[in-house]
């Protein structure tokens, strides 16, 4: 008799990699020193595996402006925002997000998730959305809750999205929804090809920036602004628990398009309001991202010497020119005992395996935070080292030469 | 040219709601006091629309747990549970609540929404989905999202759902997905007979408890404790942001089926880890619950005395049986005026209208909590009276009988 829980029983893949000790996922961070330490199986490490990229999520600042909402307005909203979860900090935190964002308008919603999801309110029958292959799994999902025909292009490959475009029908409602910044790899989106085919094809473009808001840009305004294009990009979306120390996600763009989401996308209407200790975290964040332009520069030099320093060992860091950076590894066996050899010698970094990647190009991810230190990251270079040359992933000497990689950071005047 | 936002700009509903001035959603809650009196445009207003059904959100445990979790975790997580983002609060709840539950396993996720579109993640090719059509819109979202044929039956009409079983095929896996509670109307689902169903047809069953957690049976236990079936149950799925104060949700089951969701559910897998302040909160709360069943007790006295003190008014309060108590209008403009009269006279509750409801089957809800005093009650019942008289809903003199309800009260032996 068939059994909808077959397949559950029939997975044994964690179990399998328990048992092999190459178990990547799951792990319990028992503490966390100034967030860029971790304490994991008893024992200290360089914590190279959190979005918690400028080191806000410890913020004695951000941490005591959740902790007076609490005190203010209790742990939680109980109930959704159109019914009864509004309170006056949400309408007064997205005026100050979209302010910063230089739109009309913003929604937040309780996870960054679902204000991805929340796009497929856009998407409607007879329309044509295109998606990158590299995108975020919650754009995946909100593209598959939509209406509209899903077009999918080959990671970041402009060409294929042109034609694409010149084969979805003149007349049909099209709408380009990308990763700024992809979430494994850490390359991006390449913007300027893509608004100038939006443009071309009266596309409409929706950029998720979940990795770089907060980071990229002069004032931490994410890849838009990196590129000099935010007039260009329609509608932004990003999550608060990477760069603003928090949990939530946001949506920003006109009035008109943010009302329609934030009144009929099912994730912002028949979901509880993001919490007021999150809304008040991430608030507090978004001052201090604007006032302390220091750690967004401390980020992306900080990246810029891990990035070099891998690349000097012989590792290759893929596309990426930002503080997600790839090491790639290809065999699947071979990136988890990597992970578990450098979580040995010292360093929690994150495994990206099957499904997620094909498993003959499997790789390992590092993310820098702005509160690393030198002296932690020599650290990590060091295990790199070591681990890349026991398990034969680098060569024993260093190669005479490499290809330097620059962060993406902004062009001073 | 088609554009993607048209959809925006035509949508002119709640510019023209605001301009009639019967705009019932998104008000901003301006103070709560007590959690049961809210303040609304500068008045204070008797709050009956609410989810914080045991008063917790406001508790100064359940808020010192939420600070306390800051101080020693921080604001955030920064990641996925896989990844990064799993710290020690996160399995030690996890065991609590699938204890409490008599469940092996559970896994929590940042919200009840995202938990119930995990279900998704069981819902495989061949395999069939039958769904009720009062159903929650995160489990329509889930049904969709799965890759299961998806069949729905009319609301609780449990022999479309044995029709849609038979026809179903006897060797395909085949799931029941029903909310316990439904949401807008407060009826329970039929139990007894959809797990007799089940077991003819061998059938999962899911239920999505988000109501009755925490509320119904002697310990709390929801629905499936209500009505002595817990282990005819396969998976139950709940929501920290109504009885228990909080914000997130919970599946629970063996742990099998939760390992294989906890690893494979892009809802669990791709979002940030549940923040340790808002597993905190939820922990203090089920200790409450499990330590304060008047609680209960009281919350189902009073939403019986506003049952029944509707009805001897002669408004019609449906099947509902529950906390959750719907007052049926019928045309749509009409109910918006009564939310508004509503809130005029006192009383802030929730309308349903369309797309939730038919344009001639609207209805108003008001959910009652733990926390409401009895003067808070009559006052709303005057209200009630007043304006149900003033807009014709209900005759100007009482009927002379009625039909009693008697709300889903555990039975003391």
């Amino acid at each position: 008799m068939a059994d909808v829980f077959d397949k559950c029983r029939a997975w044994t893949r964690v179990r399998d990699a328990v048992t092999a000790g190459i178990m990547p996922y799951g792990h319990v961070i028992e503490d966390l020193v100034d967030g860029t330490e971790a304490v994991v199986g008893g024992r200290k490490v360089v914590m190279l595996g959190s979005n918690d990229y400028l080191g806000l999520s410890a913020d004695p600042r951000v941490k005591a402006a959740a902790q007076e909402a609490i005190d203010r307005y209790g742990t939680s909203c109980s109930g959704s925002r159109l019914l009864n979860g509004t309170r006056p900090v949400h309408g007064e935190f997205e005026q100050r997000i979209a302010d910063f964002l230089g739109r009309e308008a913003a929604v937040v919603t309780a996870t960054g998730f679902q204000t991805n999801l929340a796009i497929s309110t856009l998407l409607g029958h007879g329309d044509v959305v295109l998606t990158d292959r590299g995108n975020h799994a919650s754009l995946v999902d909100a593209a598959r809750l939509g209406f509209a025909e899903h077009r999918r292009y080959r990671h970041n490959d402009v060409e294929h999205l042109a034609w694409l475009l010149d084969t979805s029908g003149a007349d049909r409602g099209k709408v380009i929804v990308t990763d700024s910044t992809f979430s494994i790899e850490g390359d991006l989106c390449d913007l300027p090809a893509i608004v100038r085919l939006a443009r071309e094809h009266d596309a409409r473009v929706v950029l998720d920036c979940a990795h770089d808001l907060g980071v990229l840009g002069a004032h931490g305004r994410g890849a838009p602004e990196h590129f000099g294009l935010e007039s260009q990009v329609d509608l932004v979306t990003g999550t608060f628990s990477k760069a603003f120390g928090s949990t939530g996600g946001l949506i920003a763009g006109s009035r008109e398009v943010v009302d329609f989401i934030r009144h009929l996308g099912h994730p912002a209407v028949y979901s509880a309001a993001m919490p007021p200790a999150a809304v008040a975290a991430a608030d507090m964040a978004l001052q201090i991202i604007e006032q302390e332009p220091e750690r967004r520069t401390r980020l992306l030099d900080i990246a810029e010497r891990l990035h070099n320093g891998l690349r000097a060992l012989g590792f290759d860091t893929g596309r990426s020119t930002t503080h997600v950076v790839p090491v790639l590894i290809g065999d699947e066996t071979l990136c988890l005992r990597f992970w578990t050899a450098l979580l040995d010698a010292g360093v929690f970094t994150n495994a990206f395996v099957t499904p997620a990647l094909p498993a003959d190009k499997t790789m390992i991810r590092a993310s820098v935070l702005a509160t690393h230190t030198d002296t932690q990251l020599d650290q990590a270079l060091e295990a790199f080292a070591r681990v890349g040359r026991e398990l034969g992933v680098i060569p024993a000497t260093p190669p005479r030469t490499y290809e330097p990689v620059m962060t993406a950071r902004p062009v001073t005047a």
